[in-house]
């Protein structure tokens, strides 16, 4: 009789290694293969696809739960996390890797400065198949458990059909419970922007310093859109790519005189 | 007399404010425009899309040297220079956004982790026109006088012909002296990848520690790309875009059972 062998599945985030929305993702994917974790110690939101080139990285090997899973925390970024993992912690290439469950929306724009996605699109350039889940949520205590199901319908569909090479999916998740969401929808990301004020203060020597804060605003009224997904109670799915070249465009500036 | 208005440059960069890269580009964007720089205080390689939300940003209005920019040093990442400049700094929207020369490649793969880049991504987000310039010599002192007739060039023509809504320029220059550069040519990002090793060290206190190396592997073959343009003698002009959705791979997950 053939056994079935169980994909290994590559578990990473920006929130840091003890955040619940990680551990959520873990439950779940031990559902479906063997899972090795190898997370930021501590929360790496909005880095981008920062790496650590000038300083040293870290990892150590811990267990947060009592589970049986394979866990490494990083110093690194979440980006630092998947290039270690990759060439350093496992012993072979993961059939998946998956980041998040990110605590806060990583849809349209955020995408862009999200670590999450970032580590999502790092083990895309790997060759690994990746998937970025975020639930629109940012409190620590956000609930997780209704989007189970939903994440592990993506995974499994995912590791069945594998991925066009170079394109990597970006997860969205409602802040509803199960019975309010309403299905999955295949977007293109929303051209909105964040709108920033930034909060200037004065420290206790004098010196003036700011915050940044901003407001989301989404002039994009395209239906097709991931935000348009969410707002109507879908869990938006956009494919992605790290192919930044906008074709369209080459054209244009070759009928420049340069 | 009609008196033509000189346009307003925003220079910026992720090796330094002091960098003689940025120094250069500050004095190729006096010739065309009204200069202001922000910059970060220090070295931000490598950062990527970062954005500092849980710290403090300052910046400093200074003078490097005895011109009469107007200059402030910032100490947040690239994006956030941006965001500081066009929302706390600048008294009205720049009509051009240009961020290096950068201290070596932002070519293919290299767009991505690039603080250079990102930071004209994201004057591009703000609807600024944007150019990241970049010289493949990563030394302190490298030649950047060979590169100064292209760079005006390219910035000029931008700011005759505009750019389409969400395309930002990345501009890389091979290290060869004036005579020998070919011209200019309009590419697409090379399929290329680092294929990373970590030299693994001990600290003193008997603890393993890494630093993230690595080779540098392009396997696209296609005579229309950056790397091809560049090997080649030519300086490559990719117009990148930050929507990262992968079109063609819509209608193919549209297909999965979920």
């Amino acid at each position: 009789m053939m056994t079935r062998k169980k994909p290994l599945i590559l578990v990473t985030n920006d929130d840091g290694i003890s955040a619940p929305g990680i551990r959520t993702l873990i439950a779940i994917m031990k559902e479906i293969g063997d899972v090795i974790v190898v997370a930021p110690d501590k929360p790496q939101s909005a880095m981008g696809h920062a790496i650590t080139i000038n300083n040293t990285l870290y990892f150590n090997k811990i267990n947060i739960d009592d589970d049986v899973q394979e866990e490494y925390s990083c110093s690194g970024t979440p980006v630092d996390c998947i290039k270690l993992a990759v060439h350093e912690i496992l012993k072979r290439k993961p059939d998946l890797c998956v980041s998040g469950i990110n605590h806060g929306s990583n849809s349209s724009i955020n995408v862009i400065y999200s670590g999450t996605m970032s580590a999502a699109l790092e083990a895309g350039m790997e060759g690994i198949p990746a998937i970025g889940f975020s639930l629109l949520d940012y409190a620590w205590d956000a609930d997780f458990e209704s989007s189970r199901s939903f994440i592990k319908k993506i995974t499994l569909e995912t590791l069945k059909n594998g991925l066009p090479k170079g394109v990597i999916l970006n997860v969205n998740i409602p802040k509803l419970t199960k019975d309010k969401i309403k299905g999955i929808k295949v977007c293109r990301q929303a051209n909105a922007r964040w709108e920033e004020t930034f909060d200037k203060r004065t420290n206790p020597q004098g010196r003036d310093y700011y915050w940044l804060t901003g407001e989301f605003v989404n002039e994009d009224k395209g239906e097709d859109t991931d935000e348009a997904a969410l707002e109507n109670g879908f869990i938006s799915i956009v494919p992605v790519q790290y192919d930044l070249t906008a074709h369209h465009a080459i054209k244009y500036i070759n009928d420049w005189n340069i």
